[in-house]
């Protein structure tokens, strides 16, 4: 077994050779990945069949299998994904800024891909090849781990998509699958030849990664999404939103978990709200004005820092949109949060004042998504505010560089006053 | 004294109205600061007479001395510096992207200040100017702590900045200082409510900060700079910008540290190089091959890993640029590397394969400050990969959010197939 360690050492030093290939030769090797994926699509099915087996063995909940299987539908979708990531622009070697300093002194800023990006995701095949897909596009080397248990099926893909990229003339380090348990905190000591960590899965989990590196790191560990459903909402629109951002797939980071309701509305949205939310399994909880209304469990404080990712909701009623802006800024997890409102004014106010990475009128949270973006897919979503925010397609895959062409210029010139600067933007 | 954990958690609740300030208060703002700097100059130049006494007192070094002046010099500079940020764009509101998903759901995203950013930095009551008023141009709320040494001036400058700020309408909780050192620590443990730290200073400090805070941190430890001097280098250019690099301003992070001398143009070069340096009072060290052409102390491989910061420059013969390439990816900090050289490809490929964040033709590394790439001011220079790399100025300070404005839609639909996106970018 391969040192992580020494893995990402030799990465980084070979990561400059990957970031200087042509997008050319990243798009053929993306268009070899696809057609060696299709070729050898029997073995990874049956690699799938045993780890599918053996989870069944271990008592794996039926809810989790169908995120573990690998079938002739995911690979057509996984398929399609990869054509169109081949379609999308090269995020690499744009000129961002071309600014000419003096005469013969040109500065430029061009993107570049960040160099090598390690990748820790739950047991999903299709997340694998996402994954290595997007990280190859930008010019990025990946150390990737996915959840032990689709290790089989993980292996076989990814000997698939390896020997495709290797094929393609991409370098050998351009990707590395770690597969052990243990490497994982092998992979976090990798300061200095790893340059971000991307860890997607459980919020405990998000935050061990966050809390045991010095490596950079992009994701999200709470997503405590709220609505709040203003006087001046369609109640009929909010109730549908509301009931498909709680059950639409309630284990996902997007869902919402507490409802804010304005005090103007709540005696006409509570009663249809909770019986369309009881309807459908979920548990209603609600503070002392809502349980006046509708029949309701009582909510406690610790229900606003709660995110339940179950059939559960907490409803509290407040004082018009700017009690709702506060209480998510302090409860929320700076996710995605949504207003239902027609009126233009509130709504504005609420997604200039609401701190999150994505801020949404009158459409359910579960929007926030690299696919529903239109970014082809996604390596993750972050709520930290630095480099990318919200859903992480190509583009949060790509930092840049400043290149400067001279003719001799000295800074002693320019500290002295025998030269001087005139900045004149250039194309 | 107040906890800054508590002023944190304030200015963390206050920051989404300091973003939605409109830029006309923000540069109202700062013309504000500027009139009442220039008003109260003497009390500002009375606080610093009595810091420069202090460090005579305690045998503060005369070139340390020189950086903790405030005077009629310094004032005009960062009076100009004020006017050079009210006349630049507002960093905050522009769209970046406007995409219609479906019929009436459009998503945006819209640059955003950071929120609440901690910047410590050395005793230079400039930097304090340029700081907070980088912070406010681009909506962000600001905890500043300077170097000790300059307290009492400090302390003079902020009260004047922080009051013309809140003249200007701006929150009580834009802006912060910090005065006792014990507030640092205090400060790294304010992750949730302090968005990025800045730290600048010496290596040993930034790597303590590192070290010691789950919160993003911007900014560079290690300044390790190289000038590669090809076969196809002008000598007398390539000797003048060694020097430069060297001796213009030895403590800076953008001074060279070593150069590495194609071994086609080491007997000529060598010759002129070391006669120049040591002409301006630099210790020269070489590796063998360069000993065997000039008379210099003997460099040991610590040297490649070594930031001097004084008049101290190592010098190692390589065999063309490949070899400088692997050796500045190996031993450099990612920082800035210069090529001299009249070969576009072999520059293009030093430009290409170097992995920092300045990779410069034919021009002296100290080219790398926000000032000379025409940003305004910077609040420090990143040699991070993620967000904002090199100097960093107004763009470094902003992110983004994403909007989406919907009229009902539920993800339900785009599941089921009843709805479908169709990604039209508009605008």
């Amino acid at each position: 077994m391969s040192q992580i360690s020494d893995v990402a050492a030799r990465m980084k030093l070979e990561s400059p050779v990957m970031a200087a290939t042509p997008v050319e030769q990243r798009n053929d090797a993306l268009a070899r990945i696809k057609e060696a994926l299709l070729a050898h699509a029997d073995e990874i099915f049956a690699a799938n069949a045993a780890d599918l087996e053996a989870a069944q063995r271990d008592g794996v909940a039926p809810a989790v299998v169908g995120r573990l299987r690998f079938d002739e539908h995911k690979l057509a979708d996984v398929a399609a994904g990869i054509d169109g990531l081949i379609g999308l622009p090269d995020p690499v070697g744009r000129t961002l800024l071309r600014r000419e300093m003096d005469e013969g002194l040109v500065l430029e800023r061009v993107s570049v891909p960040i160099g090598v990006i390690g990748v820790i995701f739950e047991a999903r095949p299709d997340a694998l090849v996402q994954i290595s897909t997007l990280c190859l596009k930008s010019g990025n080397c990946a150390i990737l781990k996915g959840g032990s248990e689709t290790m089989r099926t993980n292996k076989a893909i990814f000997e698939v998509i390896h020997a495709a990229a290797i094929e393609a003339g991409l370098p050998e380090g351009c990707l590395f699958q770690a597969e052990a348990r243990e490497e994982i905190s092998e992979l976090l000591g990798c300061y200095g030849s790893v340059d971000l960590l991307i860890p997607r899965g459980s919020n405990a989990f998000v935050r061990y990664i966050m809390d045991n590196t010095k490596i950079p790191v992009m994701g999200h560990a709470d997503g405590i999404c709220h609505i709040y459903v203003d006087k001046a909402a369609d109640i009929d629109l909010a109730v549908r939103v509301c009931v498909d951002a709680k059950i639409q797939y309630t284990a996902a980071c997007n869902a919402v978990e507490t409802l804010l309701v304005d005090r103007a509305i709540a005696a006409d949205f509570l009663p249809q709200a909770v019986e369309a939310l009881e309807a459908e399994g979920v548990e209603v909880r609600g503070d002392e004005e809502v349980r006046a209304i509708v029949d309701v469990k009582p909510a406690t404080d610790e229900d606003w820092d709660t995110e339940y990712l179950a059939l559960i909701v907490s409803i509290k009623v407040v004082d018009g949109v700017d009690e709702a802006i506060e209480h998510i800024n302090r409860h929320g997890s700076h996710h995605t949060d949504a207003i239902m409102t027609d009126d233009a004014q509130a709504a504005e106010r609420f997604m200039r004042l609401v701190d999150s990475a994505g801020v949404y009128q009158n459409c359910s949270t579960r929007f926030a998504d690299g696919f529903r973006y239109g970014f082809g897919a996604e390596v993750g979503i972050s709520t930290s505010k630095l480099h990318a925010r919200g859903p992480v397609g190509l583009e949060g895959l790509v930092t840049y560089k400043y290149k400067i062409y001279g003719s001799g210029q000295i800074v002693g010139d320019y500290a002295t006053g025998k030269s001087s600067f005139h900045f004149r933007d250039l194309s």
